[in-house]
């Protein structure tokens, strides 16, 4: 057997491949809960395969642009840019907004934010909470909203009076709004202005269930909008990618029918993890987060039925996990909460 | 009629929806030969759809690698860096050697080079030909070979020799080989080793005819490649990409007959151009450049047949000719030559 190396497993979710690696002998398939990416994936349309050879044309961008605006609200005066996958524009932020910036990250969170900054030579400090807008040592904040993994939120009422004061200095705002598909009244995107210095990510991946199909959205103010539009080139997003995106975003049946499905799975999944003994923390109808018994690398249990949750390399005793995808994948949870609450001291 | 603005079709090609709107009266369909994509397309192989749900995992990225190196080559130390079109590489390019740069690009070429370079503040200069590698007053220098629109060319051999005396103090050479694929001869991916700060750019949009993909490689030395994985982040290509790409780069015997049929195709281009009275001044497989007589509009006089070719802004009476993708095409250009060669002078 190789060397077991669960580290691996504790930096991003999806990696489903390093655990059939690590687990050959548990049980398949591999049921992933370690995303927090919608099992019931928007079902693709057919694409014209014209799509797939020439150029997208301004009008598939359009076309794209307006149907994020009627999903997700367009403040006035604010772009809404296509970007291959909201990763990327992660990854461009420092590059727009100046690499010497002192940046405050709110909370434990997705950390690819940090990571980012940190790359190109930003000061990175974690925030317990929004920052006294009087303070006067930091030039960016970053926000996810709601957060990933605690599900922990600000409301819209109070994040916009927050980033006018914020931002009315030349500061900068950025919200990740990548799980409020599921929590839409916290969405910035819903305002009728923001003020400029906010910037807004959405992507696709989290409740459409379209991770592999990399698009999201940066809103900016349109006067902020140029350099973005540089770097990402007349052609963001690919033309399948676009025509997909697109339909997506259009389908408000799909949308309202699957918030109620995904409310109703989460209340099952809590239900579960607390009878294998685990205490819900927090979460958003895409994803639970839970403490675990100290001591126990619940990572490794679960891996051992062949069930693949997320892990936290500074909290060793919290878990992620994402919706589980059918019956067959809530019963192996549901086994192997069993098999917890059999193994736990006192029993 | 809405006032005609040809200047718009004489930017990127593939413009189809303004030429409609410009030319509300052309026939129809059009017939688009502005771009220097291959109108034979790799036929997309169905996806498996769940390549649009999950997040793209390493395997993937991997298999799309290999394929690259075995359709291009791979010099020994050299990264193949998948990315979400070439294009977006060109604008990654200032952001990751330093926009500070002192930029000299060879010959009229793909304007995109100059202006992702000028948008950040560097400093760009044109230039005949490569430069004595004596010279001090350039930090890189960027060569699209072979190169669109002339189809000019520089022998992997002369290449070569140029870029280690170039790069031994430190410079940068960035190749386009956007066009390689069918002239391979000239790729420096098929060298054993590359020196280091060499670049090399290659896509999947001209040979393939796969240009709404989105896919493309950066060729860089692994000891320099840190910078773009961390701007690119682990999944820098949608998941159906990925397949398709590596389904196009591993089919060798579809290359090798589509590489016959486009250089069949070009000389029969080559040969109604000259019927209609046309210079040939250069091209490649995949398109040719031509001059026509002085004082006439050939993107206004094609474009009333409801062709769209390529015209440039400041030498107004070359033109850049794809190729035709069927019978009716290549009749529709035919008739428009012979139209063109009635209506010149002294006949």
């Amino acid at each position: 057997m190789q060397p077991r190396n669960e580290a691996i497993l504790r930096g991003h979710g999806g990696r489903v491949d390093e655990a059939e690696r690590l687990y050959p002998e548990a049980p398949t398939p591999w049921i992933d809960l370690s995303t927090g990416i919608n099992p019931h994936a928007y079902p693709v349309p057919a694409v014209d395969p014209e799509a797939y050879r020439r150029l997208p044309l301004g009008r598939d961008i359009d076309r794209l642009t307006d149907a994020a605006a009627a999903a997700y609200g367009r403040p006035a005066g604010t772009a809404l840019l296509p970007v291959p996958g909201s990763e990327l524009a992660i990854r461009l932020l420092p590059v727009i907004l100046g690499s010497r910036a002192r940046v405050g990250v709110v909370g434990r969170t997705y950390s690819s934010h940090a990571a980012a900054w940190e790359e190109t030579g930003a000061t990175v400090r974690p925030l317990p909470a929004l920052p006294d807008p009087a303070a006067r040592d930091l030039d960016v904040v970053v926000l996810v909203n709601p957060n990933n993994p605690d599900g922990a939120s600000v409301s819209r009422a109070e994040l916009l009076g927050f980033a006018e004061a914020w931002t009315a200095t030349g500061r900068k705002l950025i919200v990740d709004e990548a799980f409020a598909d599921v929590a839409p009244e916290l969405s910035l995107l819903a305002a009728e202005r923001l003020p400029d210095g906010v910037l807004v990510l959405r992507s696709l991946g989290k409740f459409y269930g379209l991770a592999g199909l990399r698009v999201g959205f940066v809103a900016v103010a349109e006067r902020a909008a140029m350099p973005w539009r540089r770097r990402l080139g007349d052609w963001p997003v690919s033309g399948p990618a676009c025509a997909i995106a697109a339909a997506a975003l259009l389908d408000t049946a799909w949308a309202a029918t699957m918030r109620a499905r995904l409310a109703a799975d989460r209340a099952r999944l809590e239900g579960m993890l607390v009878s294998g003994g685990l205490r819900i923390l927090g979460g958003t109808d895409l994803f639970v987060l839970a403490e675990g018994p100290p001591g126990r690398d619940l990572v490794d249990a679960f891996a051992h039925a062949g069930i693949l949750v997320r892990g936290f390399p500074h909290t060793p005793n919290r878990y992620r996990f994402g919706l589980p995808a059918d019956e067959p994948a809530f019963a192996r949870l549901a086994a192997a909460c069993r098999s917890l609450a059999a193994a736990a001291p006192g029993r």
